[in-house]
């Protein structure tokens, strides 16, 4: 049996239970990855518990109380204690970073924080290790997943930002106190921290300008709608004349932009520099699970020490026949009864069709189709048949349709 | 002076001259993030230079020759004699990764290769870094720039396969002898090496089936934007039925797809699984200098050793005015005037107009403009004045707007 890690975790709310049932349910596979077989040392609560017990029982600290207070107490004893440390808090490593990042390099630790910006989005390990030696020169994105659903809402429903925001807070998607996700102050946490590991330099947060979503009005968002518009709120850290600007404000951004189709609770991150042109990351800017993940990779990488050399760890079987989605184009005779008899092929081999469209007429009749999800045996089966029909006037074209549709 | 870091470079073509020359540029940067001075120990072309005397020299190589031979038995020879090999080379990596990463772990040496799939847009470190111990369900995107390019070049003028594939050839988009790229087979090589990392298991390249783009009708691309459809080729590797499922193949998309936005010579690959639902990453799939990019990445990923605690190089002055463009709203008096009134105060104080609408009359009546970017401090004045303006029905209402359009 490998030696066990042990893992002390402070707090034990949405966040902390998740991680708690992920670190039990993937504790194969971090052995497999890792040598390591990870062990819960101990829970602290914000009210109970016994820090100095914990750290002497753990390797590792997973702080996720949130708040300053207990956290950066706990957190820089931790480090100073020589314990590795993996948090979620994004305005302790924002206001206290300094002081933290010196107590961990005094005692030959590391500190990592994904979580704490864009969620389950690795952000933060991209900037810190892929781009490490590249001149960023910006940093931008959507970084507050609340704002970013009660603006999409609004586009889409044309409803004031009030009744939104209790739409929002009855999905789980707003707090009961909304106002550091609304007002601007949470995104403005995390481009602080952004914008410190993209230029290498002190951000405080005090200098961070920020605007809010409460002054935006439903007219805002269709007139602008009207233009092609949609609106976000949007973190903007950038070099400038030498110096930097990190901004958090509501901004229209045109269609063809990568963060134009980002929408509901999503975060999204562009990091821009001349060597890469730019690098855009999207995905779950919360959610209890999916922060855990995040969380579950900074440990992982901390037992790595380096990175591993890939491992096989089981063979699995290579599957022919999986479902999919068809548009099929056929070229046909204008003549009744031909869509009656295709339609029978195709039922005949329990192929569904989802839309039809009939175009031209005479020697430019086609028929073009989109199929629901159905296997692809199927799907081919009926159009072997299809091609031998002798109203055809040119072999089918068939050419796959995801048919999944994002929020 | 620190110790100086020896690297070999394998093959002096795009990404070779590209590598040489920004790893002289940020040998500083370097230096500071990892300690180690980066030098070239020397450079083998395919049919020139002794590979003993340069393994004998580097402690890192780094491979861009490309192909299999003489690439294989370079790469293999470099890991049986210790030394960390990062490598450019899909194909290697698809065809020969159990050898390579058995030489490798016997050697405990690091073999990286982070350029091989998608270029600069970190999906290897992701996959194996981030999500090491997270269950993959599927990962699926656009992996080949080539193709991508001709199918939204396609779309959007609606020529033939052929003549879009000789225009791409000359933008450099496509090589010469374009059938790799547009048959399938590298999106193919890239796909298997993405299921082995993600599933951890071995997967044959020859059991990866591939269609390319070849067939592709600008019919099919016309009918299917008639359904809001647009065609992409995608890679898609996917857990099912205990197995796996491993394909590429021409498919559409319908419009609030992540990936339906991806156009030109872009790669995007998407990442499920039920502990993150899902993360994008998009960027350049090719170019000599983002290539380069992400092998250096692995270089100095390779030389951290393990990840540095932050450190600040040096502080950066905080800018206050930068350039923005601005969406206006005005409830104005409905009378002649008044818009020349506005433009006046814009034109004095600097700031252009991109676009104006007029909407509603009498006492409903608003202007909605939109300017070209300039400073922010000009526009700000330019609203102080227009705030004055006695026909103003409301104060006036300014968000900014993401100007920039992209390909």
């Amino acid at each position: 049996m490998s030696e066990a890690v042990r893992i002390g975790l402070l707090g034990r709310g949405t966040v902390g239970g998740a991680f708690h049932d992920l670190l039990a349910q993937r504790a194969g596979a971090i052995e497999a990855a890792t040598g390591r077989r990870p062990e819960i040392a101990g829970v602290l609560r914000r009210s109970e518990g016994d820090i100095d017990r914990l750290l002497e029982e753990a390797e590792i600290v997973v702080e996720v109380i949130g708040g300053i207070d207990p956290a950066r107490d706990y957190v820089l004893r931790a480090l100073e204690a020589g314990r590795h440390v993996v948090t979620a808090n994004k305005q302790l490593i924002a206001q206290f970073g300094d002081e933290l990042f010196d107590a961990a390099r005094e005692a030959g630790v590391q500190l990592r924080f994904e979580a704490a910006v864009a969620g389950v989005v690795p952000v933060i390990r991209v900037i810190q290790e892929s781009l490490a030696v590249t001149e960023i020169t910006k940093v931008f994105g959507i970084v507050n997943g609340t704002t970013n659903f009660i603006l999409s809402e609004m586009a889409s429903t044309g409803a004031t930002y009030a009744d939104t925001l209790r739409r929002a807070q009855e999905l789980g998607y707003a707090e009961a106190d909304p106002s550091e996700d609304v007002g601007g102050a949470d995104a403005a946490a995390k481009m602080a921290i952004l914008a410190r590991l993209a230029f290498h330099t002190p951000v405080r947060l005090d200098e961070v300008q920020f605007q809010g979503i409460t002054e935006i009005q439903p007219d805002d968002i269709s007139y602008a709608k009207e233009l092609g518009l949609s609106l976000k709120l949007l973190g903007v850290a950038e070099r400038r004349d030498g110096g930097i600007s990190v901004r958090v404000f509501p901004c229209f951004l045109y269609p063809h932009h990568p963060l134009a189709p980002v929408e509901g609770p999503f975060n999204a991150v562009m990091v821009e520099a001349p060597a890469i042109t730019e690098i855009t990351m999207s995905g779950p800017g919360a959610g209890g699970l999916e922060t855990a993940s995040a969380v579950l990779g900074d440990v992982v990488s901390i037992l790595s020490g380096r990175p591993a050399v890939h491992a096989i760890h089981e063979p699995l079987e290579m599957v022919r026949d999986i479902n999919s989605s068809f548009y099929l184009h056929l070229e046909v005779a204008d003549r009744p009864g031909v869509l009656a008899q295709i339609a029978d092929v195709l039922g005949r081999n329990e192929v569904s069709v989802r839309s039809v469209v009939q175009r031209g007429m005479g020697n430019d009749a086609r028929l073009v189709m989109v199929m629901h999800e159905g296997p692809e045996s199927s799907f081919f089966r009926a159009l072997e048949e299809i091609a031998t029909l002798e109203f055809l006037r040119a072999q089918p074209r068939a050419i796959r349709v995801i048919e999944e549709e994002f929020v």
